[in-house]
């Protein structure tokens, strides 16, 4: 089983992501094929001792996509980028799965090209793992698909109760609706219809869920279109940011304030470490044939090693076979109503 | 120029509603009507020395509503509820502006039945101020159109600058319209569209906001249908609470800690001081033939004070008159293209 990693793809590549490759091979001896220059990848991996003992093999790509290039470019023009000849090698099955940390759109787009959607899925998803004060949940759609029918968010909660079994090893996952009102009336005309939908599918549905619910943990599933994730994510994550540099500004030249700051420290540190999202390494897009994992564009070593673990993980517990077997149950009673 | 206050309304009423109120009475010498069941006012009133002395009075209304009533039953039923009949008094010309922290929904439905739409407005919608690095921003709508169309999004703009700059003083307010990228190419249906017809208005459009630069302070106006604007709002309040929440946890029971947060309480008192939904008392509904502050169920006797001044400073600005010259100006420039 081996791993097919962007090699050339994040704000930190190829240093970031060759040196979390490494440490991937090396905890958890899963079997990686780093896509890029060659050269290049030679190089970075001779800054690594023992590397060649490792399970790391290289594959060429003599194309790198720029930042500015649009998604369908990449797909149509350049055919020998490090993103589309990853792919590649999970299509011809050389590799069962693929890790990106480049251009979000352009790793969407090709994942989706190359691979295909799996029976039975109208709509690939993007899927978060956010961290709330129980632990985390699975967020999405969190971007893939703005304009959403009931019919697709029926399908991202079947999406993320699997993931959420697989991925985060909940049983029976609580899946919620991320809406404006904790009662079935409450909501947009999408989630109203939505809402009736769920109700019909065999799947732990807890309802409408609020920012309270998600954060608390009450949710391990919330789903919503893919314009509302997306929003949710970046507020989410500006509102963290604006907190932390907030106290900053007002901690300011006080030194009792400052002493006191450097005295709470670890307990700022385990508060970042349970907000970070590099614990889960990426995105997964879900409802594909094949595993596709979108990391950050500002990927630490640590966020490709976790990615890669996650990867490995998904393989291994068949997700997509469960997926599939999961979308035609579902899709079955909510047709019955 | 009174203004009317439903005693009876909000988690803490009637207690901390008069209590307000006498403060506003006190500070800002604004002539406010008390709204509910005499006795009970009159009760609290005597707990405040001199109270008698300010320029307050009590207007009877028998009936109260309860949280569990539908805005519906509400308006139909409860004709001399409190929020009923502050509002009959802005109808009326007794009072210029009405608050209310109770029942949202039936304050909301209420003023908008009993006061009547602003000539041009097509949807009233509600606004919020929220905290950002620079100062605040409002956001708008945060509820009260869940479905929206291109052109309400445009009015809700146009409400947005002119309470911007009549309530927050922004001579010319930077007005973003929430999506997911900045490039008028990123968005979904909705949010497309209403790029198209803000860039004909005379607003000083910047163009797609996301997250971040809702939180920075890259804009003054933040534009979204009411169902994002409701999520927004909410997420960000819970993840506020859960970094506090996640930061107490950390703390434990581990001395040096404790003693450092000690010694930084006072940055952390001003961040709360920084993000509290006090300071401004309430989220005004825009669009209305009248001025009428929708407050927080559990308004302090600091927000309601706060409530009163924004409504005094809103009719003096004749905030109405210019929203109905700035609507009619610009629905003429989007139409015109």
């Amino acid at each position: 089983m081996k791993i097919a990693v962007d090699a050339m793809g994040g704000d930190n590549a190829p240093h970031a992501v060759v040196a979390g490759a490494v440490q991937a091979a090396k905890e958890f001896g899963v079997g990686i094929i780093l896509v890029g220059i060659e050269q290049v990848i030679q190089e970075e991996l001779g800054k690594h001792h023992n590397a060649q003992a490792l399970p790391l093999e290289i594959r060429n790509a003599t194309e790198v996509v720029d930042m500015l290039d649009s998604p369908a470019t990449v797909f149509r023009r350049k055919k020998d980028s490090s993103i589309r000849v990853a792919n590649e090698l999970v299509k011809s099955g050389e590799a069962v799965a693929v890790i990106s940390a480049g251009h979000t759109g352009a790793a969407m787009a090709t994942s989706l090209f190359v691979l295909g959607k799996l029976e039975g899925i109208e709509r690939p998803a993007i899927a978060t793992i956010m961290p709330t004060m129980k632990g985390t949940c699975i967020i999405l759609d969190v971007g893939a698909n703005v304009d959403c029918k009931p019919n697709h968010l029926l399908q991202f909660a079947i999406m993320g109760e699997v993931y959420s079994k697989y991925l985060l090893k909940n049983l029976n996952p609580r899946v919620g609706l991320l809406s404006i009102g904790e009662e079935a009336t409450k909501g947009n005309e999408l989630t109203k219809e939505a809402f009736k939908l769920l109700t019909e599918t065999s799947l732990n549905f807890i309802g409408n869920v609020e920012g309270r619910d998600v954060m608390s943990g009450n949710a391990d599933v919330v789903v919503c279109d893919g314009f509302i994730g997306n929003v949710v994510l970046k507020i989410s994550e500006a509102v963290a940011e604006t907190i932390g540099l907030m106290i900053r500004e007002n901690i300011g030249d006080n030194l009792i304030r400052k002493l006191g700051y450097f005295m709470m420290r670890p307990a700022f540190r385990s508060l970042k470490r349970r907000i970070d999202y590099a614990e889960y390494g990426g995105a997964p897009l879900i409802g594909i044939n094949g595993i596709s994992i979108i990391s950050h564009g500002r990927s630490s070593d640590r966020a490709i090693k976790n990615a890669i673990r996650v990867a490995a993980e998904l393989a291994k517990s068949e997700v997509n076979k469960h997926l599939h077997e999961d979308i035609e149950k579902n899709m079955e009673l909510a047709k019955a109503k």
